[in-house]
């Protein structure tokens, strides 16, 4: 591609924004100026792209104007407040927080809709669902038609790097308190993180679901276009730094063909099939720094012949969240350059 | 009582069996003399009971005619070398192994099915099942009536401890390495475990499954008088030194009452209802070192209202394997302590 792109990075300063930046470099992302933005508190750090230091700047500053692509990376009040200026001033945007509805920014897995993309209309708004939804979508896209799946059942152990840096730090300041034998005293979380598993990521709603179930459950319903599935979902949170680790059960329209199964996820883009007997993926070992969902102990039921057990490790923050995000925004680019341009 | 029972325990080294023996003395259990049980490697140690320091001796030795009752928490190696020899000098046993059929040794979790007991002959054989059976069955027998339960996935995120105490001590070796830079060296385990988090606790079979999950299949519909329930299960480790935590999802015959739930498990024996709005169990701020087992997290499904799910915190050392037995054979002796001495 000879043309390229004058583009906005907010929250460059977290945990999804500083890795997004590196995959545009590492990618080689027809970038043209590239803004990193973020609240006031770090404008004027400063972070490398290409061989040089660009300076952060204060997002509530920035005229949408000078960009044609805005990343949003920095949380749901940042979406909120900026989302409608950047679309106003003609950008596209790709969201990363979940806070617009599908209906204004549709989720894309380019692995496992990159349909949605046919006949949309700019400014282009799309969402890069949650870390969990892209690592299933990866997964049970390629075995949707294979499977028929009726009902998911997922338990995601969500690393505290889904909580952002804030999580990251708790959980090693936490460890060393409990190894040095000094009282625990936690303060980002209200408890025992390290050595420990919360039942949940945040606070529940009046029904006791978190905001990031129903979040999962309705972006994998529109990922793998089946409204009809029943997601069950639980989002725990895990003493991992980076990965998260999802058990998957399923159950299938008719008797699974696990050979079949196999066969389509060692084919499958963006999967790696963990398939040498007695082995499987972890979130550490194999998917952190990766840009592959890891996927493993691919097994039947005990007493359901329709019933399909899955193990899944993927990097939250990267291919879960930036990857996804610039892989979007290269499918987008695909189609509409032209059109993003003018 | 006034009468006592001269009692071996196998294992007495041990995660399991350690708790045991303190539980023997803390619920003033009708001991008469105590012989402490374990392989030749730690013949000669020493283990606290009742102000006195007993002394371990080779199970090899031993000579059953000594005791009228047996506890095997040494592995399935040991339930297999020496339940025979018990039972043959008319020991009755309980067995924390899972070596044994349940043909041969029916699980007993008093607060689920004390019914088993009902018309047993002597020798009495009883199995105490895995740790997240009985945490699993102490909440679920209560709910039986209510949902006429269908289908039933688990995730058990296991805490090292399940694997001994060579679990515990590799955790604390991998991270205590990791947080001092140091190179990381799996011993006991074949990767890292510190941070990280294994889709399985021990080798599959040739369909994918770990004997501990058909286990815990097969034991919850025998606890539960289930056999035409369907279960999918996932062991997982986790690193945590202490605690299993339990995300279930189930599916009912109907749709499910909650307040009947909630109030049905507010008063469920051996259940510790979390019901604080917001609140939610977990394995080490709760469950460890508690004779009960944590629920918490009840809701229904996001889209079935025929569905229930679950959190649940245990100890899976104490009320998982060692309380249980002891519960166990707090039971069989009501029933048939004249027998038994017999
Ligand atoms: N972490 C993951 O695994 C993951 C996965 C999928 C999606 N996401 C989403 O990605 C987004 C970023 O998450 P993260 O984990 O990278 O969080 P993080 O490490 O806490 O970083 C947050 C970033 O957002 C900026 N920010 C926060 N509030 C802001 C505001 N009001 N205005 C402007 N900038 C603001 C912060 O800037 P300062 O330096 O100025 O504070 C920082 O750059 C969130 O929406 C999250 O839901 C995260
Ligand atoms: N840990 C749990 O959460 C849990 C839960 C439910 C059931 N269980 C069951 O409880 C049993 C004990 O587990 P654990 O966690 O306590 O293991 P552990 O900490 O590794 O202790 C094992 C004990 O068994 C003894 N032992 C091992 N092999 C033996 C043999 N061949 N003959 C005689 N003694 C032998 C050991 O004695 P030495 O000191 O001589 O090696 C030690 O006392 C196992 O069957 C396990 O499946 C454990």
């Amino acid at each position: 591609m000879s043309q390229s792109l004058d583009i906005a990075v907010i929250g460059a300063t977290g945990t999804v924004g500083e890795t997004l930046v590196q995959l545009l470099e590492e990618r080689e992302f027809p970038v043209g100026n590239l803004y990193l933005l973020a609240s006031g508190e770090s404008a004027g750090a400063s972070v490398p792209f290409k061989g040089r230091n660009l300076r952060v700047r204060d997002v509530a500053d920035f005229d949408f104007a000078q960009v044609k692509l805005v990343f949003f990376a920095a949380g749901e009040a940042a979406t909120r407040s900026f989302a409608a200026s950047a679309t106003g001033a003609g950008c596209s945007i790709i969201d990363l927080s979940g806070a617009l509805d599908a209906s204004e920014a549709p989720s894309l897995v380019p692995e496992a809709n990159p349909q949605l993309l046919e006949g949309l209309v700019p400014p282009y708004s799309l969402s890069s669902p949650s870390a969990s939804a892209v690592a299933l979508a990866c997964v049970l896209a390629p075995l949707k038609g294979l499977l028929k799946p009726q009902r998911l059942s997922v338990l995601a152990n969500l690393a505290v790097s889904s909580r952002g840096r804030e999580g990251v730090n708790e959980l090693a300041r936490q460890t060393a308190e409990l190894l040095n034998a000094r009282p625990l005293e936690p303060r980002f979380f209200d408890r025992q993180i390290a050595f420990n598993i919360f039942a949940q990521v945040a606070a529940p709603d009046a029904q006791g679901h978190i905001a990031l179930e129903r979040r999962l459950g309705a972006e994998i319903k529109q990922l793998l276009g089946e409204p009809g599935l029943r997601v069950a979902a639980t989002c725990a949170l895990a003493p991992v730094f980076f990965g998260d680790s999802l058990a998957v059960s399923l159950v299938a329209e008719q008797a699974v063909d696990l050979a079949a199964v196999r066969e389509c996820l060692s084919r499958a883009p963006g999967v790696e099939f963990v398939e040498e007997e007695g082995d499987y993926p972890t979130a550490v070992g194999d998917a952190v720094g990766q840009d592959s969902v890891y996927v493993g102990r691919v097994r039947g039921g005990l007493d359901d012949p329709c019933e399909l057990n899955l193990w899944i490790a993927s990097d939250n923050a990267r291919k879960g969240a930036a990857l996804n995000a610039v892989q979007s925004a290269e499918l987008l680019i695909k189609h509409y350059l032209s059109k993003i341009l003018t």
